[in-house]
């Protein structure tokens, strides 16, 4: 079975690689025993990365399972539910 | 040359190697076609997390750095000014 | 023409005006000269309450106007980048 | 007593007595049954605004009250256990 992220899989999954390496980057940075402020500029740019993944895969989202769950009228508000509640969680 | 987050050292790369193992966990969900709200949470985990270093590496910085900085009188309205960029960076 | 959040007026009315007697509040707490740290925290639980406030209209918003456009086909698409770029705002 | 914002009174305070009056305008918007987005637009607006009044209180009081209270060494770890807990408070 697909999800609505498929198309932008391969995407995806290179902006996770990258993270990935940017997580390792800053390891490295606490091991060189780096100035705390480079890495907090560097942390706050991996909470920004991973938040634009989410940001792709909740708008794949609720652009196709949510709206084709409305469309046939199956779980549309279950779908709902647990959408706003995925958007809640990312919204503060 | 050591840095206000010295004594945490140890546990912040213990944190981000967990990170790093989880980044790496969601490319494989995306592989196996894992359901979006099950990746979402994924992701909304990883920015938690991520988050959390970072207030750790702060809380350090503010304590250590800025507050010798002040006390020495030695450049601490530079360290002021870097710290509320920082704070800001992350308050929003 | 009556919205999403006919519903809810009535209490969305009730929040706001306690979110506006709080506003004034804060003006008298300056007037005063009312510790910082006191300030601060009424600032923040204004800008809690207002985000309370959008929440439920967005919520409305959604699972009203949004998923009746879906099912209606009528406009669904441009509703959904309407909501998603709502949705991006509140998000960050 | 005066404190840290003193210099900024008078312009905190026509910013409060302009958010006061975003916030009348949203009830304005409801008893109107105007379009959810607006209402969301202008709820944004007033999130935002309030965020800004607090960021100056907060900078000044960082500057102003917490480095003094560093300096005198007169309770500046209680100063920055406090400070920490608000930036905490606004960090999310």
């Amino acid at each position: 079975m697909t999800h609505s992220y498929a198309a932008q899989k391969t995407d995806l999954l290179a902006r996770l690689r990258r993270i990935e390496g940017q997580v390792r980057g800053v390891q490295k940075m606490l091991e060189e025993n780096r100035y705390c402020v480079d890495v907090l500029t560097q942390l706050a740019a991996i909470e920004k990365a991973t938040h634009m993944v989410a940001w792709s895969v909740l708008d794949a989202h609720t652009r196709g399972c949510v709206a084709s769950a409305i469309q046939d009228k199956q779980a549309g508000s279950e779908k709902m539910d647990e959408l706003m509640e995925i958007i809640r969680r990312f919204t503060k």
